[in-house]
């Protein structure tokens, strides 16, 4: 286990130009009510699964675990009746001491471009990129598993 | 994966003279939605991770993947809030070509036994110990994620 603190912001700018990596992203969600998320997550040629506890008020910490599966049983979990996925690719992007990740979206949430940090502490300083916009930490519309049923495109 | 073909009955005489062995088992759901169930398994010092599609119409099949993780992962996430558990002893039981599971339920479900048996296939045949009463294969009420929000000690 672990706890996450990340800090969430659209990107309005260059960011590629600065990206190291890229990784194509399949995911959907087992589960999404408010107290645990389960995801699904084929990235590349590997899968996992990731079990995420309810966020802080702020938003900002949540307990995670993340376990390796067989890419076969990923794909078969995300074929479940019901299970709704999204892709999208990940750019990582080294700024002074962090490694941001900028996720852009695909399909019916195709237009939106996300960039996250995870941070050691709560308090844990970071440089802004010129490339970020407003931040949407804590904001539940740009969680992953809201974007499944309620996508990026039919905002209004 | 697998799938997994079961049948489950009531329990009604006396089995604990064949078992073989007796195992406690502390679990939680982390979803119980139609789609999909995620339990987490506390079973004597081994923890699992198991996940299950929906049911057949016939309640025989579902898609089941299980996942050992570490005890204190387990542990963490039954005490995530609003995960609720249950309690049982679990009893293996051969009869005939078959090893029986009999699940003595404790806390609000106690009083509650019920015995499964899993097939290799939906026309298998199986002897039928003495000790198994009245079949409730399918009946959503006796899934172990219905006797969470449900307990036996609830029904009329």
């Amino acid at each position: 286990m672990g706890t996450e603190i990340e800090r969430k912001f659209l990107v309005s700018g260059d960011f590629r130009s600065s990206a190291t990596s890229q990784h194509r992203i399949v995911q959907g969600y087992l589960t999404t009510n408010a107290d645990c998320t389960v995801r699904v997550r084929l990235m590349d040629d590997k899968a996992f699964l990731t079990i995420k506890g309810s966020s802080s008020e702020d938003g900002l910490e949540r307990a995670e675990w993340e376990y390796p599966v067989p890419v076969a049983d990923a794909e078969a979990m995300l074929a479940l009746p019901g299970i709704r996925s999204l892709a999208k690719v990940r750019f990582k992007v080294p700024v002074g001491k962090h490694v941001w990740e900028v996720d852009v979206f695909e399909g019916a949430n195709a237009g939106l471009i996300m960039a996250e940090v995870e941070l050691g502490s709560r308090d844990e300083g970071f440089e802004r990129p010129e490339w970020i916009g407003r931040e949407v930490t804590g904001d539940a519309r740009y969680y992953n598993s809201q974007l499944l049923t309620k996508p990026y495109r039919s905002w209004e």
